[in-house]
């Protein structure tokens, strides 16, 4: 039986991770589970899989938290308890479904626990990709990327290292506003923006899926997982999202892996990893049913934060830092109506052309230089509100 | 550098192979060249690549050939003048591109002298799976897989052995008369089934891909390369022959193998392997330009003939062997105008039903069988003719 911890349980894939979890209760059991505010549903989650450990993120909620549990297990809470939890949760695999540039710190605690990581916190990578990527081969542990597009591409690489890469290919939904004409993006809402077409994800993620920063932020999560320099990363457009990553090797043949469209797919392989989950979370694919499936170039001039990403990823050092921290403070804005989702580009370009990167591989810098993009950001959009 | 014999390289895929090799001529030596009639072709590549052994299949055209060569080969003809050749070729690998049961001979030698095999000559394993599969095992004989389809799913399952798999899909492109009306089927003229929409290949093929026989051949073919039951392995039909063959595990993800339709691809695949080639024969796929690909069901109101194979596939024995002659037979009729396009169908079906199954692992066996399908299938056309 595999313990397994698992930070951001009441999230989208943390939730999905739990369902995946009852389903092979004989292979898996949880030690810890975590959330930022949603006490309710960590309760209910906690009496049912009875952790040793939890994780509150807002202290004020301790106490509500311990009213609803049916049993008395450690509970962690504020900043400085995340790190604590997972040091505590004496597990195997830690499952990462936290958001944001948080993920960070507990990933790398992992990492010198000699726990292996199965990835969903795309934020670990983007900001600290080289710290995380040097660590976990001194330490030889495994990182199974639990993004789709990446779990894919892990699957297709698997069994062909030796084998000469000429590229990987991220595939895009495209998100909701793939065929909007130009000249509305504009007047986009939020509620445009989050009524994402394939996939049901939570709210940064799609916003970040609409501006098509979520497949510029997988093109450096990539680059360090995969460890190939960003010429090697390319995306193309997939509305179907059924194939989910592809990797063309050098004879010419292209690997591909398609699926339902459901996290529960790669969550399975992650939690069951370097072994095989015996049966699939979700229906088959059905083929005979008839499949239209479509592939083209992106747009970059509707999807500018592509192109600034991929030059991020180019670039390195502390740019995706900055590229992430300022995204994620201009998506919140956009998200409460402070700014208009044109604006979220200019957010991230004035923050990049704002910062003089340095070497990334120094957990302090990066605390540091993703803090001064947040404040930049916050103060680009106090001045653009006014 | 790798010593290769090519069986048929005068054929479609013969002509490719030496294209290939032409290409990568530090890698590769040719052994051995063969050719059944077409003495002029084999004196031009013989002179180009300079192999010790010739075979030429028609004894009169051993001395036409010999007044076009530029050098002393060895040359065997006639029918145990095959076998020979590959004694004699000191290969370490038998490209057998031959066409129908007359392949399995030299197949079963190469193994017997520890040769690998690239097998483009399906039929080696319709008619003698069972004893090339358990002889090779024995032998530590790798057979790699010409068959774009075949080598697609083989490149699938690599990395893949210890993961639980639910089935295989072999892609179809439908063929010539996919779209047409069932009751035009009667009319359909040998013009119109050579007319392949995908895929250039020779005449014998062609007429297979329109009735289907081909994929029914392919799942027998499966069957014993992969060692998997028939009923782990199903066809869709893919028009657009891009995706070349799929792996699906019981974990939910299918892995599949895309590339440009050219069967030079699965050529370099397999006389590099277990090595990989350094770079690719024809332009790689580009997915930016923008692709549709479809897939469905096939019809087997249309193609009876896919039926037909899968009883085949499930039955084993000899009623492969019988499938495959009485096929073979059905479709020269039919491209000499002897009978109708649908009379296939009936001729193998004739056969299938008039035979009676014994084991298949004796040569001597599965030779009379052959022989005997064939008889009862010329006497089968002969009296419809009348």
């Amino acid at each position: 039986m595999k313990k397994v911890a698992i930070l951001g349980s009441t999230g989208s894939i943390g939730v999905t991770s739990c369902d995946v979890i009852r389903k092979h209760r004989d292979d898996f059991c949880i030690t810890l589970l975590s959330t930022n505010v949603n006490y309710k549903l960590l309760a209910e989650q906690a009496n049912e899989f009875r952790p040793d450990c939890l994780y509150i993120g807002r202290k004020e909620f301790a106490e509500d938290l311990k009213g609803l549990l049916k049993y008395g297990p450690k509970i962690f809470s504020g900043p400085e308890g995340l790190v604590e939890s997972v040091k505590n949760s004496d597990a195997k695999l830690l499952l990462n479904a936290l958001i944001g540039a948080v993920g960070l710190l507990p990933t790398l605690e992992a990492i010198k626990l000699s726990m292996d990581v199965a990835l969903a916190n795309k934020e670990t990578l983007v900001v600290g990709g080289e710290l995380v990527t040097s660590m976990a081969k001194k330490k030889n542990v495994k990182i199974t990327p639990v993004d789709s597009e990446h779990n894919a591409i892990f699957q297709c690489l698997k069994g062909n290292l030796e084998r000469p890469l000429s590229r990987i290919i991220l595939t895009a939904s495209g998100g909701p506003l793939l065929g909007l004409p130009l000249d509305q993006f504009n007047d986009v809402s939020p509620k445009q923006a989050l009524n994402h077409p394939t996939w049901g994800m939570g709210k940064k993620i799609s916003i970040d899926s609409a501006t098509m920063m979520n497949k510029g932020l997988e093109i450096i999560e990539a680059r360090w997982l995969f460890d190939l320099p960003a010429e090697m990363i390319d995306v193309v457009i997939h509305p179907q999202s059924i194939v989910h990553g592809m990797a063309e090797f050098s004879d010419g043949s292209i690997i591909s892996v398609l699926g339902p469209t459901s996290m529960s797919i790669p969550i399975i392989y992650s939690l069951y990893y370097p072994e095989h989950a015996p049966s699939a979370p979700v229906a088959m694919l059905d083929l005979a049913k008839g499949l239209n499936l479509e592939f083209f170039a992106p747009d970059e001039k509707r999807f500018p934060l592509l192109k600034t990403a991929k030059m991020a990823a180019k670039e390195l050092g502390t740019v995706p830092t900055v590229l992430n921290a300022s995204n994620e403070v201009a998506v919140q804005a956009f998200l409460d109506g402070k700014i208009k989702f044109t604006d979220i580009r200019l957010v991230v370009e004035g923050a990049i052309s704002s910062h003089r990167s340095v070497k990334a591989d120094d957990i302090k810098v990066l605390l540091e230089v993703d803090a001064w993009a947040r404040k930049y950001a916050e103060e680009f959009i106090s001045t653009r509100g006014r």
